[in-house]
């Protein structure tokens, strides 16, 4: 949590975290800054265990840094351009900058440095800095990182935010199951008032569900049916009309417009009755999301439920990944993964077995088994989001039927 | 261009590019790839000038893989997993992967490595990488670099790309004239049928402008009115109610969703009649707008635009950054940037004053002079894109009416 971040710092002898922020998206910049984050393009923030935070900011963006109630100096102040002129290389300029930043917080000894960058570029600039700043040395993040670790467990308002892009996604869900309930069959394919129904007629409804919640989706969607669905990050054929009988996987991971947080959500569906292979399938991919739920045991290590999965799909004759490596059919990828301000976080409930990840009081993570038969036309993933609660229990952050078949209207 | 860059590898003695893709965005890739690349989460793209480009990815996305036509080759086939096991470590097994990769494809000697990730990570990535692969030089890039060198001049397609965007926008300030010509002044604020009409009511509308178009806001927009306005970069208040007489600038970029094409467009608009201060204000910085458009020729150094609107403003009594870089009053900022995959790209039309771009042939940039008195609740600016056609003419791609007062309905 975010109380925790100086003692992160202290634990592992670190005089402060450099945190970057440019035009890409920095989510640590966000958890440090809050929403004014969404504001302030570039940036330069200085954390010292104990002390007020201190951000370089952009004269143009002077408001927004104000609102983080930070120590503020601004790139002028520091004669960024004059630095830039005297340097005549971008590299050098922004490492003088670094150097002269640290020195004027007086800053020295190992420090973190964590941005979101080019890092080709940012290579060379560091390089230099430490040329520059002969007191510092650049300290090489453990894993877990510090703020890996600080993001690790979460702030009841960053469970709050979650929830609500949860919600939205319950929407989303009950439009396609809406949308799929209100055609009807033509052979085996899908159609309505407006004609076929397509996998890119299902995005677009979720897209509006999504925009009407306030929410952007920066990683896209997957809406993949029958072989697409067997290759989990297909993302699906738009033009691909609905038909009775074949998996459709729809996998949502949304998130909050302006850099928030995000919700991850899998179900897969059919239109009206599913073969019996697709249904048996279904239901061991349930099954072993009920049971690692069931067994989930505050502070166990992640990795375990990777392996009593595996136990169970391989005891019902399913090959997985933890036997090859370079697997293409069967369970495929791991358990699961933490989630917050971004779509993959700690814990990692799948390999390597060295793995040490523990389900920590106050993590959110998914649980996402899934079975991949593509040569079969055949996928299915079911994943839920839970929440590893301060008294010791698990809540299913997840309010969405697991039901495979959605009947369409009868003709 | 695309397809200078096996040349200006060649030129820059460079045996070829490592451009990296993480969760972050990563335009270059997006350049390289095409749209495929919205659906490739993870990869090392090996570019060498002459060859087929290699593209190592997730087993998960091979069939995104499979569409971008590259010689492919997946994380399993270099036995990443193991090589974590063996490590023990994300910065060594990365690098050594890299390592792996190319070795394998027999790169040797300088090379360029280009990525957006955690930058602190990457140094150290980048430092093992160094030791592993011994033959490997990691070449600073220069400035420009390669892919901003091959990025500034735009093929035909992405021209026709930014102009959707354009037309969006278009509609966008077509729909904010609309809602304030369908309001009416009382006492000096703005109502219509729904209440106060707001900040916060213009900028929905424009979000659903953007939705029907397919459109994002990767970085937000800016709306702000009065005194925000005079900070470049003050995004708005949303419940700000519209006042006659005060000026809105309104800043849009929005982006192609899933990571395309920007534009970049401003308006300065107010309520009703506008005091003579601003009306004043507001024709000076379109004479800026027009003396710069009509006086670009092709090849001429970027900088000497930012030096005529100095000019400009400095001899009607302003003053500008060229004079006190930390000023807040006046035109503070550089006179434009490029466009393209990023919302800034180059040229540069600002300082510093050994800034070497020009206005090539084919490139696209904005041309956004400002004038800002925060103290006297008033910003102005006005921003247009230009493309620099291969004829050596000059297109304004902005087809937005420049009319400062908009006239609500008569009470």
């Amino acid at each position: 949590m975010r109380r925790d971040i100086d003692d992160i710092l202290r634990e592992r002898g670190l005089s402060a975290a450099l945190v970057l922020k440019g035009e890409s998206p920095n989510p640590t910049f966000r958890y440090l800054v809050g929403p004014p984050a969404a504001h302030i393009s570039a940036g330069i923030l200085v954390w010292r265990p104990g002390k007020r935070p201190h951000l370089v900011h952009g004269a143009m963006e002077r408001d927004s840094a104000e609102a983080t109630g930070f120590e503020l100096s601004d790139y002028g102040s520091h004669g960024y351009r004059k630095i830039i002129e005297e340097e005549g290389n971008r590299e050098r300029s922004m490492a003088r900058l670094l150097a002269k930043v640290v020195a004027g917080l007086d800053v020295s000894g190992p420090i973190l440095v964590h941005g979101f960058a080019e890092v080709g570029r940012f290579y060379h600039v560091l390089n230099r800095f430490r040329e520059m700043a002969p007191g510092i040395e650049i300290a090489e993040d453990q894993d877990l990182g510090v703020f890996e670790r600080a993001r690790f467990t979460k702030d009841p308002d960053e469970v709050d935010a979650v929830r609500l892009v949860a919600r939205a996604c319950e929407r989303a869900y009950a439009r396609i199951r809406e949308v799929i309930g209100g055609g009807h069959l033509e052979g085996k394919r899908l159609k309505n008032s407006e004609g076929w129904v397509t996998v890119g007629a299902l995005r677009r409804e979720v897209r509006r569900v999504f925009f009407e919640a306030g929410l952007e989706e920066p990683h896209g969607n997957i809406i993949a049916m029958g072989r697409d669905a067997g290759v989990p990050h297909n993302i699906g054929d738009d033009t691909d009309v609905l038909e009775e009988g074949r998996s459709i996987v729809i996998d949502l991971y949304p998130a909050q417009a302006g850099g928030g947080y995000f919700f991850d959500v899998t179900r897969t569906h059919c239109v009206g009755r599913a073969p019996t292979e697709l249904k048996e399938i279904h239901a061991l991919v349930r099954e072993a999301v009920e049971r690692t739920f069931d067994s989930l045991t505050p502070e166990a290590p992640a990795r375990i439920y990777q392996e009593k999965v595996c136990d169970l799909f391989e005891s019902r004759g399913h090959r997985t990944i933890r036997q090859d490596e370079r697997l293409n059919e069967g369970y495929v990828h791991g358990l699961g993964h933490g989630i917050g301000l971004e779509v993959h976080e700690r814990p990692n409930l799948g390999g390597p077995s060295q793995n040490a990840d523990r389900i920590a009081v106050g993590s959110l993570f998914t649980v996402e088994p899934g079975l991949y038969y593509p040569s079969r036309d055949l996928g299915v993933r079911i994943e839920d989001v839970v929440h590893a609660r301060p008294d010791g229990s698990f809540e299913n952050l997840t309010d969405i039927t697991y039901e495979l078949e959605v009947a369409p209207a009868s003709a």
